[in-house]
């Protein structure tokens, strides 16, 4: 590899990224349906709603970096705007499951697409004159607190009990 | 600010890295001495090692980085060698707070005299031989790392009840 060093920086924050994605991934596999319907601590979350948690947040990113549509737009009504255990219907654990490897695959294949300058541009959330001021607000920042906030919920589901 | 490319980057990686560490600050200030002496959920990790814990990872990232001695080299052995409930002898919880601040301090120091140069060399885990083929284990990289660990550690400290 003989990369710019601001190509090198922003591959590191990828590889955390695409590695924690692969852990998370991983660890889903190795929980039953079942074992997914848990709570994690007795009135804590249970393992199915910070599942479809992250997939909320993950397919958010589409259109917060301006790479498309949210494939699964429903999911923010009862993953992001609705606490666990809100009596709300939910998909089966199965479709989150699928849904989770459509919404890595989707975010991974558009940042393949994405050159310095991309990343290093405004995401939808700033406005052109805020992000004059503020430059760290931009594309590659989504996935560095993305990284940082699944890293969080994937220690919690680590004391899932499978 | 008119940063370079890799500039950029980096500060957002250190900024990352930051707000990780004051969360988890605060976090540990809201915690009472006997609260963190509790269990996160029955049979899984105490506050207090994994407040321990944290202390000795980025204590460890001295050395590593090459910035000096660890200050607390005997919290390897107590929060990195052995595991929760060992058997034995913590230092106190009150000194363990200190410790925190101390560690923090010392690498947020250290890390301001760092340019980007510095932050791409190296680590002292990684021989030069490797290095070269794998640039990406740099001193940066281990601050990006040691965030997602942060992070994991701290979701699960958001469950020990207070």
């Amino acid at each position: 590899m003989n990369l710019q060093p601001s190509e090198l920086v922003i591959r590191m924050t990828l590889t955390s990224w695409e590695s924690q994605n692969k852990r998370f991934a991983e660890l889903i596999e190795k929980f039953s349906d079942e074992a997914l319907l848990r709570e994690i601590a007795p009135g804590k979350n249970t393992g199915v709603y910070l599942l479809g948690h992250m997939i909320a947040a993950h397919d958010g990113m589409l259109p917060l970096m301006g790479l498309g549509e949210k494939k699964y737009p429903e999911m923010e009504e009862l993953f992001l705007k609705s606490p666990d255990k809100s009596g709300k219907t939910l998909p089966p654990v199965a479709e989150l499951r699928k849904r989770l490897h459509d919404v890595t695959a989707e975010l991974n294949a558009q940042f393949g697409k994405l050159g310095t300058a991309d990343w290093l541009s405004r995401h939808n959330a700033v406005s052109e004159e805020d992000f004059a001021k503020e430059p760290m607000r931009n594309k590659l920042n989504i996935v560095i607190s993305r990284t940082v906030h699944l890293a969080s919920h994937m220690g919690q589901m680590l004391y899932l009990k499978s």
